[in-house]
C-alpha cells in the first residue's frame, strides 16, 4: 500500500511539493507509522491519529513555521513533529534526551508554543496575532483545540477576547467528543446538537462572540478541509473552523475503546491488541487505592463527595463514578471550578474528596486561597501524581505543590509514605478535619503486592494529624523525609555498612511540622538531612530550615529535593538520579554520614 | 420623604412584613443610607446603589438564611449587609475589627460565601445546590454576577456544569456593562446587542448552555423583580434571569461617573461633590508611577505592550492606553489569558508589560508556571498591590506572590524599595531580560514629592539584577529589607539611640538573590534580621535562611513578615502593626539589638 511518500518529507515544504491527490496516501502513511512507533516506544496514541488530516491539511495550506500553528494540549501534535524535521528522531519521543511527547519552542522552529495543559492555544495564538498584527507582518495564527479544552473557562476568556480584535486568528474546534474521558457539560450537548444539525443556525454561540464561524466539516476529509482553510485563508479577522473527528481514527480497537487508546501503552501494530502485562504481584498503582479506598468510606458516610476535572479515569475517581454515580462529579477540564464546587458544597456539610493533578491545582491556586483556605473549609485535596512524573516530562511534574501550599494559612499538607498511609489519611480526613487538607501522592504503583492490600476488609486507622515518625533508629545524623520518597531512603539505608549512624524520620506532614519531634531531633543529632520530591526552593527542606532557624538551632541541614531548574522527560529513576534522590544517588549521600 | 421603613428592619423576617407597595420607599431609604454612612466612612458605593432593588426583592421573595444567597465579588452586598443584622454596625465598615466590606462567612449567617475575587458565585452555589439535592433539602440557591464577572473563565465554567445538573440554582446576570471599569470583550457585546433588542432570541448564548433563561428585564423596577422572581422560584432546575441595572443609581454624579463613583471616598451625600483632597505636596502613587513610566519607556519602543485584566484604572495602565490604545489592552477579568497572551506576544518578540495585582496573579498561578517560565519568556509582570492592602483585607492582600513565585525555575523576583527603583526596574526590564521578571510593588503613595520625581525628564539608570544595596553601615546586626518596607526599617534606625550597631540592606532583588553579599553579611554580623509584607512561610526570608543552610552558616536569622494567619481589613498602617513591620514595632524590636 505504501507508497514510500512520509520517508521523502522532511519539512513542510517538501509536504507541499506532493499534489493534492497523494495526500490521502500520505495520511495513511503517516497514520502507519505514527502507529508502528506507539505501539513499541508508548506514548499518546489515539488524538494523533484523529488529527492526520487536519495535520496534513494545516501544514499545506499555511507557510509554517512563517504563519503560526499553536496545538492545544499537544499530545495530539505526533504527526506535527513527524512532517516538521523530527521524523528520524520519532523513535526517542518522551525519552530521556528524546524529543518531547509535547510541542515544545525550544525543541522546533514549527512548535511555536510549548504545550502540555490544556486550553492555552488561543491566548497563546492571539497573542501571536496582535503581535504580528502591531508588526505590520502578514502572517496566519491557527489555534487548533479539542472540544474538552474549548470548554476550559481559559480557552473561554480566550474567545471572548478575540472576538473584539481584528487580528488574523484561526481557531479550528477539533470536536471528537472527548478529552481523555468524554467530554461533559453543556457546551458538549450543544456542540452534539449542533454537529447533529438541531441547530438551525450552526453554532450561534460562537457567532455570538463574533467570530467567522463555519462548519462543522468532516475532519477526515482531505480535499474539503484543504478547500475550507484555503478559504478561510482569504477571510480577515477571527474566524473558526469546526470539525470533526474520530479520536483514534484508522485503527479499529482505538476508535472503539478511545479511553483506553489514549495512551495504550505497547500493543501489536497490525491488531491493535495490546501487550498483556504480567501485573498480577506488583504493587497497587496509588491511583486505584485512592479510588477503591472513596469506594468503602462513601458506602458509610452519605456525605462524601468525590469530584474530578476531567481525570476520572486517570485519578480512579471513575471508582466512585459507578458505585455512587450521584455523589461523584466530573466537572470536565474546570479545575478552579472544580475547587470552588468543592468549597460550595463544604459549606452545606459536605466532605469532598477533591482530586487534582498536583500540575493542574496550579490552575485554581486563587480558589484554594481564597474559597477554601481563607474560608477553613475543610474540603480535602488529593493531590494525585504530585512529585516527578516521568515521560510526561516539564509540563506535568507536581513539584511545586508543597511550595505554593506551605504558604497558605490553615492548610493541613500530607504526604503518605505508602498505599496503606494513603488510606488511613483518606479515612482520617473522612471523619472530618477542622482544616482543608492536601494529599499529595506520586503517579504509579506502591509498594504492597495486591495481597497484602485489601481495600474492602482493610481496618483503616486514624492518623494523628501533625505527628511524624521514626523509621529507623541512628546516633548522628537524622534523615527527614516526606512522602514516598521515603521509600529510596529506607532502601539506600538498607545496605550500608554503618548503619548505626543515621536515623530516618517519615515527616507525612509537611504542615503542620511535628515541632515536639523536630526539637528531639535537632537536640540529638549532629546533622539533618531532608529528602523530597518536591522544589528545594520553598518545599519541605525549606520548611525544617525555617524551623531550625526560628528555634535557634545551628546544626547544619542538607535540603536534598528538586533543583531550582526545570526537569524535563525520562522515567521517573532517571529524572530521580538528575536530582539525585534515587536509591543509589542516596546511597553515595550518606557515605559521608 | 423617609417613612422610617428601614430603622424597624433588622433582618428580612421583619422586611417580609412590609406590603409591596412600602417596598419602593424601602429602596429610596436603603440608597439613602447607603450613600449618608459611605459618604463619609468611605468604601464601595457605585455597585451596592445599583442592587438596592434587587437586594430587597430577593429578601423579600426568597427565605434566607434558609435560602442561600451568593454575591459575586461582594462589593455591591452593602444592601444586602444592612438588611441582614448589621445595619448598626454598617459604620464600622472596612475598619479594624469592624464588619468587612465584603460578605463573609464568619461575619453573618445571611453570608453563605466568602467573595472579594470575582466569578465565583455559581460555582459556589452550584456546590450548595448540589449538596441540597442530595440531602434531599428543597432550597433555592441564588448567584448573582455582574457582567464584567461573568466574562471570566471561572463562571463559564460554573455555567458549563450548571447546565447538565438539575441543580435548582437560579443565576441573576446584574447587567450594567461596568466592573470597575467599562467591561469589555465579545460577550459584552453581545449582551448589549441582546439587551437592545437585536437578538430576536433572546439570548441564544445562556440557552445553548441549557439555562431557563429570561430577561432582559428592568432591575430597578421592584414589582416586575419580585413577580419575575415568584415565578422562578417554582421553576425546577437551573435558571438564568437577565437584568439591567444602572451602577450608582440615585446619584446622578454617580450614575454619570460610574468609574469614579465605584469607591469616590469622602463626598457630600446631598450633592454627590467629591471632597477634595490637598494632594499636591503628597508622594505619587506607585500605580501613576507605573503607568507614567510606561508611557515614557513605550515612547521609545514600539515594541513595548500593556496589559490589564480589568483594572485599568486602578493599576494606571490607563495612562498607556490613552497614549498608545493600539498598544495597552484591557482583556477584562481574565487573569489567565492576560498570562498566556502576554506569552504569545512575547515569543514575537514584543516587550510586554503585564500588570496583574499580587492577589489576582494567583488566578494565573499556573499560566506563569506553565506558559511563561518553562518557556523562559521574558515577560515582565507588574506586581501592583503587594503586601498589605488595607481596608479590602483578607481577600486581597498580596502577601503570598514571593512564596508562590519563588519556587519557579527562571522567575526573577524584584521589589523596588522606592518609586525610583520602580521607574529603574521598568527601564531595565524593557531593555530586554533573559527571563521573566515580576516586580511587585504596594498600593498607594510612595516616598517622595511629586516635585522630586519628574517622570518625562527622568534619566533612568540600568539596575543590576541580582544586585543588593547598603543603606546603613553597622557593626553587630543586619537587617535585610526587600521592597518598600524597608522604609519602615530605616525611619526606625533614624531615631535609634546606638545607630553604629545595625546595619540595613536592600535586598530588591529576592530571586536572584546577591549570594557574594550575602557571604559577606553572614561572615561580618553576628544577626540577621530579614523584614518583608511577604508570609514568613516562603519568601524572602525564607530563602535567606536557605541560603544561611546551603552554606553553612550558623548565624541566627530572625524571620519578620506576614505571619502564618489571614490577615483581615484594617488600614495599612494597623495592619502593619499587628504583623510587627509597622516603623514602631520595629524600632521596639531593634532595641534588642
Amino acid at each position: 500500500m505504501s507508497k514510500n511518500l512520509l520517508e521523502h518529507i522532511n519539512n513542510p515544504t517538501d509536504l507541499r511539493k506532493l499534489s493534492l491527490s497523494e495526500l490521502p496516501d500520505l495520511a495513511t502513511e503517516l497514520r502507519e507509522f505514527i502507529i508502528d512507533i506507539v505501539s513499541v516506544k508508548e506514548g499518546h496514541l489515539g488524538a494523533s491519529l484523529g488529527v492526520v488530516e487536519l495535520t496534513i491539511a494545516l501544514h499545506y495550506v499555511f507557510d509554517t513555521p512563517n504563519d503560526l500553528l499553536v496545538w492545544d494540549v499537544g499530545h495530539q501534535a505526533y504527526g506535527h513533529k513527524i512532517l516538521t524535521e523530527r521524523r528520524t528522531k520519532f523513535d526517542t519521543n518522551r525519552q530521556l534526551g528524546g524529543i518531547s511527547g509535547f510541542p515544545k519552542r525550544s525543541e522546533s522552529v514549527y512548535d511555536t508554543f510549548g504545550v502540555g495543559h490544556s486550553s492555552t492555544s488561543i491566548s497563546a495564538a492571539l497573542g501571536m496575532a496582535i503581535a504580528s498584527q502591531l508588526k505590520g507582518e502578514n502572517k496566519h495564527h491557527i489555534a487548533v483545540i479539542g472540544d474538552a479544552s474549548i470548554a476550559s473557562g481559559m480557552a473561554f476568556e480566550g474567545l471572548n477576547h478575540a472576538g473584539v480584535t481584528a487580528a488574523n486568528l484561526l481557531v479550528i474546534l477539533n470536536d471528537n467528543a472527548i478529552g481523555i474521558d468524554p467530554s461533559v457539560g453543556a457546551l458538549k450537548h450543544y456542540l452534539t446538537s449542533v454537529k447533529e444539525g438541531k441547530n438551525p443556525k450552526q453554532n450561534n454561540m460562537i457567532k455570538s462572540l463574533n467570530f467567522d464561524y463555519s462548519g462543522p466539516i468532516d475532519g477526515h476529509d482531505l480535499p474539503k478541509l484543504i478547500s475550507e482553510l484555503e478559504r478561510l485563508k482569504k477571510t480577515k479577522g477571527p474566524k473558526f473552523l469546526h470539525i470533526v473527528t474520530t479520536k483514534g481514527k484508522g485503527l479499529e480497537q482505538a476508535e472503539k475503546d478511545q479511553v483506553k487508546y489514549h495512551a495504550p501503552g505497547k500493543f501489536d501494530a497490525k491488531t491493535g491488541e495490546i501487550t498483556p502485562k504480567s501485573e498480577a504481584h506488583l504493587p497497587m498503582k496509588f491511583q486505584d487505592v485512592f479510588g477503591l479506598t472513596l469506594v468503602e468510606l462513601a458506602k458509610n458516610n452519605p456525605k462524601i463527595i468525590g469530584i474530578t476535572p476531567a481525570m476520572p479515569s486517570g485519578s480512579s475517581m471513575k471508582f466512585m463514578m459507578d458505585a455512587f454515580p450521584d455523589r461523584a462529579f466530573d466537572v470536565g477540564i474546570a479545575e478552579q471550578h472544580a475547587v470552588t464546587l468543592s468549597a460550595g458544597m463544604a459549606t452545606q456539610g459536605m466532605i469532598v474528596f477533591c482530586n487534582i493533578y498536583s500540575t493542574f491545582l496550579q490552575r485554581a491556586y486563587d480558589q484554594v486561597i481564597h474559597d477554601v483556605a481563607l474560608q477553613n473549609l475543610p474540603v480535602i485535596f488529593c493531590l494525585d501524581r504530585a512529585g516527578l512524573v516521568g515521560e510526561d516530562g516539564a509540563t506535568h511534574h507536581g513539584v511545586f505543590d508543597i511550595a505554593y501550599l506551605r504558604c497558605i494559612p490553615n492548610m493541613i499538607i500530607y504526604a503518605p509514605k505508602d498505599e496503606l498511609d494513603l488510606q488511613n489519611i483518606l479515612y482520617t480526613a473522612s471523619l472530618g478535619l477542622p482544616h482543608p487538607i492536601a494529599i499529595r501522592y506520586p503517579r504509579g504503583r506502591g509498594k504492597y503486592s495486591n495481597l497484602q492490600l485489601k481495600i474492602t476488609n482493610y481496618e483503616f486507622e486514624k492518623i494523628e494529624i501533625g505527628k511524624a515518625h521514626l523509621l529507623k533508629s541512628g546516633t548522628k545524623t537524622a534523615v527527614l523525609s516526606t512522602g514516598f520518597i521515603g521509600n529510596n531512603v529506607s532502601l539506600a539505608l538498607e545496605n550500608r555498612n554503618q548503619p548505626e549512624t543515621i536515623a530516618h524520620y517519615d515527616f507525612g506532614f509537611i504542615k503542620p511540622l511535628d515541632e515536639k519531634l523536630l526539637h528531639e531531633i535537632f537536640n540529638s543529632f549532629e546533622t539533618i538531612i531532608t529528602i523530597e520530591d518536591g522544589t528545594i526552593k520553598g518545599s519541605f527542606g525549606s520548611a525544617i530550615v525555617e524551623f531550625a532557624s526560628e528555634n535557634n538551632y545551628s546544626k547544619p541541614v542538607k535540603v536534598i529535593g528538586i533543583p531550582d531548574t526545570f526537569i524535563e522527560h525520562g522515567t521517573v529513576e532517571e529524572l530521580q538520579k538528575m536530582c539525585g534522590i534515587d536509591v543509589k544517588s542516596l546511597e553515595s549521600l550518606f557515605l559521608n554520614y
